[in-house]
């Protein structure tokens, strides 16, 4: 209600942009890098200022809340990601030397707005429509049409990440095969974040997971993880490798086939998914963490007539009309209704009043190097 | 005409099966297998009586006048092909133990049909409808819907040998990427009989093929061969499998993209040619001569967006309706038309009057023993 008021109010102003802080510039930070390497060595801080009152009249400001590192990041940073944005003198103001914005996906507020912008209002959540946005940054100067308003009733983390890990297991469980109630999918690198969300879609759905986890010490405390969250079954790497222990799973199955395979790991992994498939089955592969190609038995591939394929939720956002925006709606239901829960991350939270360009390149320097033990996040406040 | 008017007359016989000879009596011979095993180790002789005199109405007794030895016919004997007939002591008249009839691919001609046969009449030639027929044999008792009547222009080989690879080649070219003139396929044994099908089906239709073969001898030869009956490009394994020779391949397409790979050999050979395919293409895998896996790169296939895929002309039988009687009709036009030119086989030559048992597997096994060394064909007069 104050909002609407404060928002008409706004619009009867004179003033051609309309703001929240009286202060007219701000000071923006990047992290950007200028040519191809470890990003550990590549990336550095840069600032700017922002003039709130030079808005264009689709213009808007927005400050980020929150960022994460994902693997496409790295991958882009390290150019051997397909996708990426130019190294251009262009992508930012006062830069020195041909630069690139890092970062794909974030949560941002919107702190200022031009006179024509109608899709969003001041204090709203917004995530870019697209990837190569630049996410890693403290404000963004942007079009309305770069941006997708979020519902605020999501967590910050699960805003910020909701673009990538949850959007590609709601795609793989839905674009791909038809998988009804009572059908069963199977899945390595099943405590990823991709897994775990799999794994709570197919749940809600009365979807069956055969869930393929690395083994470790704690495993029975990772299984029980896993089946308080949805999983059907819980099984190591060996297992999955194993033919004795595909009589196992067959007895499981009730007769009926496995229609999908969801792949992050490659290699034997990737194979004994495959073995598992039923006739005309597919395996969806997103991920190589295993750093081996993927595998695939001729017999198999002909006489069960198998659809071997790559999943890339950035070629879809072209190649599927609407995909991105549709995704994040399903995926914000998905949340509000308490099926996607909050998964774990490791936060750096940073308050911009007193961040300086060395602590925010060093914050993201050491989620870099952390980025492996855990999914990292950048926070603001 | 002199046809019509001696099916009429037969027609108005007060007979109920109409024949060509007055012998009432045949001695039909088959080659059958009881159990799984190397085939000339497996495959004896089994010689019965058809009595012409005593058809059911929608009966048939065919004579076969000529039958391949196929890769799929040896795995069945072998027991390693998923689709095999039932090993039954009803297969044939007489068997003293559980038998099968091998072969699956022959032409026969229609020497006696029952009263109330529509669609075959006396000297027809005609195919079997579905796999599994047991076409290893000298004579054979049907049923009219067993069958396929065959256009009799064709060449006996031609027709003997026109639903497995022709049909293939057929199949891949048409039912999976939307291949426009001018448009790029890649395929390895492209001198096998399915290759150079291959070949010829698509300059019909102005597509550009580059054929992988193995290097030999007379490689330029080969070559020459295949640029004669229509190839665009032809390249050695060892090429196919070069990162550097891939520069070359590419400043022949003009821009355009590979949109569909034929692989029969997999391993290194498979990943040359999914190396090559552009973005969505598809590798479809009909065989497996080199017994490697297919090994696809994560990083094509996700970044590619490739649809990796088995095809199995016998599969499709079931799962695309009227597949096998549309194609073997389109195949028809492409022999007809010259697109489709007569493949180099191995004949043996017997003459049904004065053949024993013994000659006929004898045959056989001759046939079995050079199967490797180019295609075998029995043909029978």
């Amino acid at each position: 209600m104050f909002t609407s008021i404060f928002t008409r109010a706004i619009k009867q102003s004179p003033a051609s942009i309309r703001m929240m802080s009286t202060n007219s510039s701000i000071t923006a930070r990047a992290i950007i890098y200028s040519s191809y390497g470890e990003p550990i060595d590549e990336i550095k801080c840069h600032s700017y200022n922002i003039n709130l009152n030079e808005l264009n009249e689709n213009q808007v400001v927005v400050q980020s809340l929150a960022t994460p590192i994902n693997p496409s990041d790295i991958n882009q940073i390290q150019g051997v990601y397909p996708s990426r944005p130019s190294i251009s003198i262009d992508s930012l103001p006062n830069l020195l030397k041909p630069s690139s914005v890092s970062g794909n996906e974030g949560l941002f507020k919107v702190i200022a707005i031009g006179s024509n912008v109608k899709n969003l209002k001041i204090n709203d959540w917004c995530i870019p429509l697209n990837v190569n946005y630049g996410t890693w940054c403290t404000h963004k100067l942007s079009n309305e049409n770069e941006l997708i308003k979020i519902n605020e009733n999501l967590s910050i983390n699960q805003a910020a990440t909701i673009a990538v890990n949850p959007s590609s297991a709601y795609q793989m469980l839905t674009y791909y095969e038809k998988l009804n109630p009572d059908d069963w999918f199977v899945q390595n690198g099943a405590n990823s974040q991709v897994g775990r969300a799999a794994i709570q879609i197919a749940k809600s759905r009365g979807i069956n997971s055969i869930n393929v986890v690395r083994n470790r010490d704690n495993i029975d405390e990772l299984k029980k993880d896993l089946y308080s969250i949805g999983a059907t079954k819980v099984i190591t790497d060996e297992e999955n490798e194993s033919k004795e222990f595909s009589k196992e799973i067959k007895s499981w199955l009730n007769g009926k086939e496995i229609k999908l395979g969801l792949n992050c790991v490659g290699g034997p992994s990737a194979t004994g998914l495959i073995r598992k498939l039923g006739n005309s089955g597919t395996l969806l592969t997103y991920g190589g963490m295993s750093m081996k190609p993927v595998t695939v038995p001729t017999g198999l591939l002909i006489f069960k007539n198998l659809n071997i394929k790559g999943f890339w939720i950035t070629g879809n956002i072209k190649s599927i009309p609407n995909s991105r925006i549709d995704t994040i709606n399903e995926v914000t239901k998905l949340i509000e209704s308490g099926v996607l829960t909050e998964q774990k991350y490791n936060e750096t939270e940073l308050n911009l009043d007193s961040l300086t360009d060395d602590q925010l390149l060093e914050a993201f320097i050491n989620a870099l190097k952390n980025s492996k033990s855990g999914k990292q996040i950048i926070k603001f406040n």
